[in-house]
């Protein structure tokens, strides 16, 4: 590990959030040696909870956030937010939206606010996000938000093993079977009908009842539905008081962590693996190869896939 | 081989639906053999056109995908349509929405409808999105609409590589930041206006030629703003004619090809090499007591991965 690494590292450590910023960008971005600090930093996690937001574009989820940002700092607890979009494949990069809306909180000391993109190859945004989350735990942290749009495999494999999942559903968008093509519906421990004082409001409670109830698993807990109007800041306590209480459960907790955990190894061996096998196949002018004899319909992309694993899966079964 | 899928490749060359579902599904279901299969059926390949469809739930996705198929089916083109709903994590399986929205067309010779879901680990939508698509096209379809929500990453992998992108917007969906989010419009070989007939669809229109004017890269050419009340059929003619128009601009469409090649060949191979990792790590137990290592504080999960990958990376580099 190179010194800025260790400096950095030792900087956050003290409280710095120039470092604790620094840090996480070169996390995220891969810059090497990241694992190594990632095994430094590791030892001062398992602290923070996270709590992931989710819901469709104009929910007011960024709101929401804002409002259980503002009442976790009043009670004296530090807070991270890690706002995920969508990235635009071309620019690589989040736009301006959620900086913006988090404008009201980002002022504030003891919350830190990172907007990450979705990044394609590098490290996964599941993987980057946990990594973040775990810098932001070690910094001292004691709630970690995670906000994202809710729809997309990949939004969904981000807050799904959080300690705790907040999916909101707002009145007037669009029919129900629309809400629930977003497939989130069943990683939800909360629900949250936000602009509760717009028409609709009962409907959509009513709607969420109804599909609870269809669902396969009886035994299993419902989740509480609350209603919020978050711009007013309306039933907002009272669904912290939902979130403390849910966090209290501490069985439900461990098996989270589990998962976690087993999603996390085996996430983060996918991608290096992919990585070292890109890099290599990159590397020796392979792939520009192939990429033209499929063009000039010289082989088919299956037979030059099963050519390049063949060695690899004995190698690995020989192990 | 087995004889099974020898019989169904051989019965959907001869123009069998059933035969043609059944492939789809196996190969979907990485079904052993499936590699196989698709080696077989590739010198079919090649000739079907593929549109992506992409927007926001509610945007009218469904009525417009079901507006071009039936002017193409009049035009005595064969269609296939692949719709791709994020997956609820838990079903595994995508909802019923656009198969009921799809009723329109479903009952039409020459329209063949498949949904599609995002199943994690299973060789990745997009890929198996590519995969149904040449199935289709080697059982003689023409054109193939591939159907998004258009947020999330891999739904943008999906319709990144289409010959040609349609990204649907309406009026009154929250303001132009959200709409930004979804990272789609970099993408777009056309705007459409859906539900033109709206009040707010001359701003919509604006909206995008703002943020064109705004694009870094002013040599490349303007996609076209189209207009369409889908729901009654207007302007999916105009729509139509804009679609052949670029299409016969061959140049764009080599480019693209490339492109899709070498994406497909990455994604075969990175999702065939995890599977052979995960099928390891999981059968002898590894995974397991990894997991327990860090349950108990033992060992943290970047230690864990690099072990299991320096030998990996040395094999790969002695190669």
């Amino acid at each position: 590990m190179t010194e800025e690494w260790e400096r950095l590292i030792k900087q956050m450590k003290n409280g710095s959030v120039r470092a604790l910023a620094r840090l996480v960008s070169r996390v995220e971005n891969r810059v090497p040696g990241w694992m190594d600090a990632m095994k430094r930093v590791y030892p001062d996690t398992g602290r923070a909870r996270l709590i992931g937001i989710t819901g469709s574009p104009g929910s007011g989820k960024s709101t929401l956030t804002n409002g259980i940002t503002r009442k976790l700092v009043c009670a004296g607890l530090k807070v991270g937010i890690i706002a995920v979009d969508p990235t635009s494949p071309f620019s690589g990069g989040a736009l301006l939206g959620d900086r913006i809306r988090m404008g009201a909180v980002s002022g504030l000391d003891d919350v830190f606010i990172r907007s990450m993109a979705t990044r394609g190859a590098l490290g996964g945004l599941n993987q980057c996000a946990r990594d973040v989350a775990k810098i932001m735990d070690a910094f001292g942290k004691d709630f970690i938000l995670i906000e994202t749009v809710g729809v997309g495999q990949d939004e969904v494999e981000v807050v799904k093993t959080a300690d705790l999942v907040l999916v909101i559903c707002v009145p007037g968008q669009g029919d129900g079977i629309q809400a629930l093509k977003a497939g989130i519906m069943e990683i939800a421990d909360i629900f949250v009908v936000n602009k509760a004082d717009r028409e609709g409001a009962e409907q959509v409670v009513i709607d969420i009842q109804t599909m609870l109830e269809l669902d396969a698993d009886q035994s299993a807990p419902r989740p509480p539905i609350m209603k919020t109007v978050a711009n007013k800041g309306e039933g907002v306590p009272e669904l912290l008081a939902a979130i403390f209480d849910l966090l209290q459960s501490r069985d439900r907790r461990a098996g989270r962590q589990e998962a976690r955990i087993r999603e996390e190894l085996i996430g983060l061996v996918e991608k290096e693996i992919a990585a070292l096998v890109r890099k290599k196949w990159e590397k020796d002018g392979a792939l520009d190869r192939a990429v033209q004899q499929v063009l000039n319909h010289e082989k088919d992309p299956y037979s030059i896939v099963e050519e390049t694993l063949v060695p690899l899966a004995s190698y690995l079964n020989g192990r």
